[in-house]
């Protein structure tokens, strides 16, 4: 009784959709085909639980990440032990395409020892809100702002690029970061950075404080994210981004998902600058570095990103994958995978299989074994080899009949 | 001659700040304070690759939704199989507080036997984009419309709840589904949908579609996310999510990610509405079910998620947790944890575990012991009682000197 029938009316011509139908509209603040990727997986990735990253696993990953062709490097605070500094120091030298950055506290002796270590770039940051001034540092806004423009005009005098950020930005008054990123911006740093330390922010709240901040600086600007909340990807165009995310907690916007974002807000750009195809190796090679599985559902390279399963939906992608795709796996140097080795399969996905292995039937053949499938699924388990194997049978008997 | 000098300047008395300092602006179509959950775990749960639920695992998984507060549990099709009609019925006759959905086609066929199975609602599912209507279905607006308000007045016959959603909604032509809601919405369903069911719409455009539509029809507006592109939590209110997120591909908003959100837009109304302590055996119930280990990154439940390692990070959890903390550990009944295992952690941390061991020191020989911590953590990666040991060791040197 259950309604199966299909419709062959055709639809009525109309013009193609748009090539990128997830086009949003743009506007004057979107950044999106120009974006650019500052990795933190050798700063931010070594906050994650359980990182411990030696100087041949670093030169590995930044070797790697390089390859793919991120924009910017950034590696953990040279202070933060002798190893590290001699870290900074060896991945300062190996003479990458991608500019190699170190993310230290707003202090002269953190920015000196930066400097020492020869990087490209400095990302300073120091905590705004009224949580972290008065449990962190302990300092006023006019304190934070002399220090800055003391340790901002000795990097000047160093020739080396900086970013001025405030930590959790989305708890400070907006009124204090505002003066504060001016006043950076008149002293002529090249980004300023708004950071949601803490995880909290919404798409809406980070469009909201980058829309206003565009308004006061003229200097470019980076947005860090963590993903507490599960927010991380969304609304970024600089973005701080780690390989599979990890970073402190949760850790932040995932390398991998902001690529999946990006292909399809900005393709052309996407795939012309970044080897996405080198995605899964490089996720590979973080993830046995810190000892981790890559999650069922990561985007893209999760082991079910491209697998179709409802009947409804493998007879769409049959005939166009578009139709329930919104990633082309081969973008990425992957394949899809249609299942019918369950009760919700349709009849399409199985006569697409029983074409597969060579087995030519009527569609009331294909219909029939279908139900077969979906009686024995609705029993057990069952794998590609148990379907293709009653597939046979049925078809067998078919011959002998 | 790196800055590790703190000031002891007191910050200047202000205002406190607001309770919840991540309340974004509200609109007038936010209903964040009364949002309501369509979970789906039975349903797009069972889309996911692995899955394979047998009817007490069904029963299990749609008794802990209930107990978790879940306002609807959304069923498979009765039609996919035999089974999935009989399971329809024994979840149906559970008695639950949660209204039962189940997931058809817009078909009268389909319609008929959902009643059949005795749930309290159906939502009916058409694709409305142009690669469904030329790849699956093959029917024309004015067919569906013609359809769609058939089954509906047939199932308000039956005093069953009516949704009724598009499929593909975002790269449907606005027009063409603005005068179909129009046309449901006038004829009487409960809600309508909006599916992103390739995974592609940004919280942006997600916000633009619900603002239009909220001007077009008077019911309620159901929203349901894929998390092709990892923003399949943001924007959302009247929601669609499973467990773990499961679902065709990488499937859609996880109930996880998506508490974690509310619990910091709408901390009243989720904690008083939600038994957010059942979280996590929760997920772990369908975690076997489906044979896949909770990603390391998973919001809230993930290993990680509520563990502190940078040194600046730590100093300042220890003095308040709200300092990097957006969500309380407790709320889900589940506890912090501070490393300080790596080269990368700072004294203020290091003292506070010297005191849980009841070791006492001087902050100058604490910062001593740190160092030590730091030189060893250089070499190779340290576990909880190695630092213990080296924190032992140096404080029975110190007595014995």
């Amino acid at each position: 009784m259950c309604g199966n029938e299909e419709s062959n009316s055709t639809v009525p011509s109309q013009r193609a959709p748009p090539a990128t139908p997830y086009q949003a509209v743009q506007d004057y603040i979107s950044n999106v085909n120009s974006y650019k990727i500052i990795e933190s997986t050798l700063r931010e990735g070594e906050q994650f639980a359980n990182s411990f990253f030696d100087t041949e696993t670093k030169v590995k990953i930044a070797k790697a990440l390089d390859s793919f062709g991120v924009d910017y490097i950034e590696l953990t605070n040279p202070c933060s032990s002798e190893q590290s500094f001699q870290d900074c120091k060896t991945i300062s030298n190996l003479g990458l395409k991608a500019k190699i950055l170190t993310h230290v506290r707003c202090h002269m002796g953190d920015a000196k020892r930066a400097v020492e270590a020869g990087v490209d770039g400095v990302d300073l940051v120091i905590g705004t809100s009224r949580y972290l001034r008065e449990y962190s540092h302990g300092k006023s806004m006019e304190m934070i702002q002399k220090t800055a423009l003391e340790v901002i005009s000795y990097l000047q005098s160093q020739n080396v690029e900086i970013r001025f950020s405030s930590e959790d930005s989305f708890r400070s008054d907006l009124v204090d970061i505002l003066s504060l990123y001016k006043a950076v911006d008149r002293a002529g740093v090249h980004r300023v950075g708004i950071a949601d330390t803490v995880g909290g922010a919404t798409p809406r709240m980070t469009y909201d404080v980058v829309r206003t901040l565009r308004g006061v600086v003229g200097c470019d600007i980076e947005c860090h994210f963590h993903d507490d909340t599960g927010c991380s990807v969304a609304g970024a165009t600089h973005v701080d981004t780690s390989v599979l995310g990890i970073g402190e907690r949760n850790g932040i916007t995932p390398l991998g998902a902001f690529m999946a974002r990006m292909v399809v807000t900005a393709p052309e750009y996407t795939k012309s600058k970044y080897n996405l195809k080198e995605l899964k190796a490089l996720e590979t090679l973080v993830a046995d570095a810190v000892e981790i599985n890559i999650p069922f559902n990561n985007p893209v390279t999760g082991f079910c990103a491209f697998t179709h399963k409802a009947g409804i939906h493998a007879k769409a992608i049959l005939a166009n994958p578009s139709t329930y795709e919104i990633l082309d796996p081969e973008v990425f140097g992957l394949s899809r995978y249609v299942s019918i080795n369950s009760r919700i399969t349709g009849w399409n996905a199985v006569r697409s299989r029983a074409e597969q292995l060579g087995l030519s039937m009527t569609d009331e053949q294909v219909k029939e074994v279908t139900a077969k499938i979906k009686q024995m699924a609705d029993i057990r388990p069952l794998a590609i080899d148990d379907t293709d194997s009653i597939l046979r049978s049925f078809h067998l008997e078919l011959q002998q009949s």
